[in-house]
């Protein structure tokens, strides 16, 4: 496989500048860029539709802002870095005293050169990030604060791709497109994954249907599910949460609900032998877009892999996590590890021997003719292949009895269908 | 709550002279005691009553009893220790060497100073027990020995409480009362349970009845299963046998035969937080009523929590288990373990919430509006609760998944039910 | 038990000498010779029979056969070893060089001592082993060289001994007989399995039916099932395949596919208490019948205990595993152990207690009547079984339970049914 390391990377340069957040032009401007790589189909939610338990928000744009202070010597500027306004602040124009401006002053003690990211989507208010050594000094004021934003009815905005495939059966792939400018978190996930869906849409013959969504994190998922919910509980037989898959320090897994979906089951196969020191997380450790789809009732079947997992790096929801922090090797190793999964996924059957007793695989021209001490050792991959190819073991079963990866066991299970000694079951399982 | 610790302590004082046994006065008199916190309805079994494989053995008093050597010093005496006094002795009054004493005394080799408590329930003898040293100290006798014991026709007596609550599934609490002199087996059970059988009078509801029986341990279990079989077996949810809870060295578990029932579930949890390195006992070890309660056919739905086991301290069946091994401060924990079992299983109900996807929390005050860095932990109880709230899993069930207490699962589960977002299941699980 | 040990090892001695392979007269002469300790029936399955996925083979005889030098020295002679001739070896007699004679030499480079042991069952050749340090003394040649041998159309060869039981429910057990001189692998499995045919022929009684066939390995095994698979699938509840049996080294444990049949279940405990550090292996490092008893459809409930298993230890498939390898005490300590496991399976019910609560052991004599600190201990192997007596497990479960090995159980479910209180259950369970 091409790995697109480079492809991504480069993508991510291009993405990183835009201030998105979960509305927006940010959001429109993201998912016409990704839409040069594989077409996709955009949808505008209208601000006050119920989804679920939740509304969709008035819709937020923002075209600048700035502190100024009492030389009007600019000292924060939206221009130098879309952190600096808190995420759906609404406008001020103001002459503020120090005291007042410290209470809209959001920093990082802990962490004195980094701009925290900063939102307060369902309260009205407004408020600036910066670094902690710029809070320290700042002067005596007084100071003009500018927030030039707009919030009004409008609309929610996501993209769609489905590619479809044999069976009307899906695997669901979704990522978000609501942060500003932060690398890991989360530009890696939507260049990921639309350059999953490129690949996706040049195999030359898909079993699955591929429903790829790129939405802003919770109320886009809430919206979604909520406008998809029958058909995604009827269709979905596999998905993934793509999310923080940018850097190269670890390979993380984060479980669904309870763990055991076929999701679940293929990331923890494929990671085994990938990445064995992989970083396991339960559901307890949850934050993205898998909180809405494992939720009592929904239950899809979903979990997440990532490179270093959102809340488990330092660099993580402040400035800090820009461009030097993924790389091409990153991305490319995440691509890599979900292509994995989905090959898996797309011969995951259960295979069944043709025969009762072993096959003479000697006949075949499979087995050395001449018999002596290890001699069947040569072949012994292929030999435990046959041996739990009971009918009740899928692909990623058998690989795991047999520690050997799902892509050598593809090879095989090609050469002993193709040697008549093999079959698959007529329904594949899917959990 | 009222831990009661000076309470259980001030009256195993009370109850630590009396001579006790599976029958006769001592016991009355213990539950006449008892009767006086919580009043309890006593019952007299006929000796000759078939229990079972068993039969309600004669009745057995004692009045006195003492050694005399040949100068007619007296060198032991029931009245200065009643475990001196083989239980269920026949009575004597005799002229003996030496050689004949000595074949009726019981001492411990291994504990020089401590006077073994020995009975012979089922077959007739008659016995004294002596400290190893004063056995060494025997003159040559001969000896005057006096046993001034009835054994007649008469019956088992035991007592029960009957608290009715709101369903008729029951919890079924069991102590023994049939210990002569000693503090932590058992006294310090009949203690704990009417302090417990008070508090649970008390309560403004109760969502189940409790059935609490004080009892002479193995033949008034048998007797009282042997009497309430069929609606033990159809109401009892849960139960535990309260026994050795008075000292403060360590809280132990006595599982039941499969260590499954709800009454194990709620020992386990709940110790587990409030004791983490609580010593945990397999069926293999029990010694008490799990005896019976557990046995192949009965398998109640019970366990035993304990402080120092039974016959896993040194004290045991000795009169150095005396008023100084047990402690306000030993009762006073064991009687709060046993609080958070029962208040748990009073709360215990499969819990759903109430909608798809994450519940709004903002919009009910129930989450930071502000979103930052670490926000989402604050409330990371109430979502993790919410995110196991599916139906299937009991209070203790998310408790362990979630690795919260249940005390605290309960406020919460009334701040949510409060917002509408949670709801009880119809049914609670009983297993 | 009389552990035979001498008598196997005799035995083995024997048998030795003699050339066998997977068709042939040396099958024959070691059939007749197992046969004089007990009758068995011996079968005959012509050339060409087609056996599953397999068709029975030539049989191929060898008289002798040489390597002379350029001086008629003889270099190498079948005489001396009949491990020199590659088995199934096509006849020659020719002048070769140097040259032409290396392309038929097989040695073991890693074992510069040893001649390796080496097949070509279904590919036409001829070839010679020897020692790497005969190999490296060649001299220059030419080399005259004679294998006087025959592949001609016969027969496949093997015995059988059925030993009729009360039920018509089957214990199956299977060893190979197709190795020429060589010890360990595998004339200790022919020797020990004709002595536990003895030893169970002289049983008084036999609750299981037990059919006992010795057969070449893979092709007879295969043969074997393919006439009698329908007879197997519906009587065998438990088999071994009984092979590697003879050093004193260690024990190991050969699992079933799945690991979860009745056999393994007493392999498991009977060697967890007989030899607790056993070596346990999965079905992936299977290598003798159970590829065929176990694969897939077939699915015979059989596994295998060995002592140095093949492929484990140096001496395997060598020259080396000679009569030095193999003791009267390895073959002893064998056959102990699957005696074991068959009077465990012969014993083998769900037992139940007869009454509710714990029997009245004291009346029956069986418990102590005088009750002082740690008397119950004495009567606990008792009093465990009784516990879990509830219908629900068997013998071998019972044994796992509670830790005490099933030919003590064995002797206390004699006393307690004789006491009335234990019943057998009215069917055994059989997985």
């Amino acid at each position: 496989m091409d790995n697109h390391g480079q492809d991504m990377y480069r993508l991510a340069k291009r993405l990183f500048p835009i201030c998105r957040s979960i509305t927006g032009d940010g959001v429109r401007d993201t998912l016409s860029i990704l839409g040069e790589i594989v077409p996709l189909k955009t949808y505008e939610v209208p601000t006050g539709t119920p989804v679920f338990d939740w509304t969709v928000p008035q819709e937020w744009n923002i075209r600048g802002g700035f502190i100024e202070d009492e030389n009007s010597k600019r000292i924060l500027d939206f221009a130098w870095n879309n952190l600096s306004i808190v995420g759906y602040s609404e406008p001020v124009d103001q002459i503020v005293s120090r005291e007042e401006l410290l209470e809209h002053i959001y920093s990082e003690p802990a962490q004195p050169d980094a701009i925290p990211y900063v939102t307060s989507y369902y309260k009205r208010r407004y408020g600036f990030c910066m670094t902690e050594n710029q809070r320290n000094a700042l002067g005596n004021g007084p100071f003009h604060i500018v927030i030039d934003s707009e919030l009004k009815d409008g609309a929610l905005t996501y993209g769609e791709i489905i590619l479809s495939g044999e069976s009307q059966q899906e695997i669901f792939l979704s990522t978000y497109i609501c942060h500003p400018s932060m690398a890991n978190d989360n530009l890696s996930g939507p260049c990921l994954l639309i350059y999953l869906a490129k690949m996706l849409s040049e195999l030359p013959r898909r079993r699955y249907t591929y429903r790829i969504v790129f939405i802003p994190e919770t109320i886009g998922s809430i919206t979604y599910l909520s406008k998809n919910y029958v058909h995604l509980k009827k269709h979905v037989v596999a998905g993934f949460n793509i999310s923080c898959v940018g850097d190269d320090r670890t390979y993380s897994y984060v479980a669904s609900r309870y763990g055991n979906t076929l999701a679940d089951k293929a990331a923890k196969n494929v990671l085994s032998f990938h990445a064995p020191g992989y970083q396991a997380y339960s559901f307890l450790q949850r934050g993205s877009d898998e909180r809405q789809y494992c939720a009592p009732g929904i239950d899809l079947p979903l979990c997440a892999i990532c490179r270093s997992k959102y809340g488990e790096y330092p660099e993580y929801h402040t400035s800090l996590d820009d461009l030097t922090l993924i790389s091409e090797a990153g991305l490319g190793g995440a691509l890599e590890v979900y292509w994995k999964c989905l090959m898996g996924l797309e011969h995951n059957y259960c295979y069944r021997v043709t025969c009762l007793g072993e096959p003479q695989l000697g006949k075949r021209g499979l087995y050395p003719t001449l018999s002596r001490k290890g001699s069947a050792n040569e072949i012994r991959t292929m030999t435990n292949f046959i041996a739990y190819a009971d009918g009740t073991n899928d692909l990623f079963d058998i690989s795991n009895i047999i520690h050997v990866p799902v892509d050598r066991l593809i090879e095989i299970a090609d050469i002993l269908r193709a040697g008549g000694i093999l079959e698959r079951m007529p329904e594949a399982r899917t959990g």
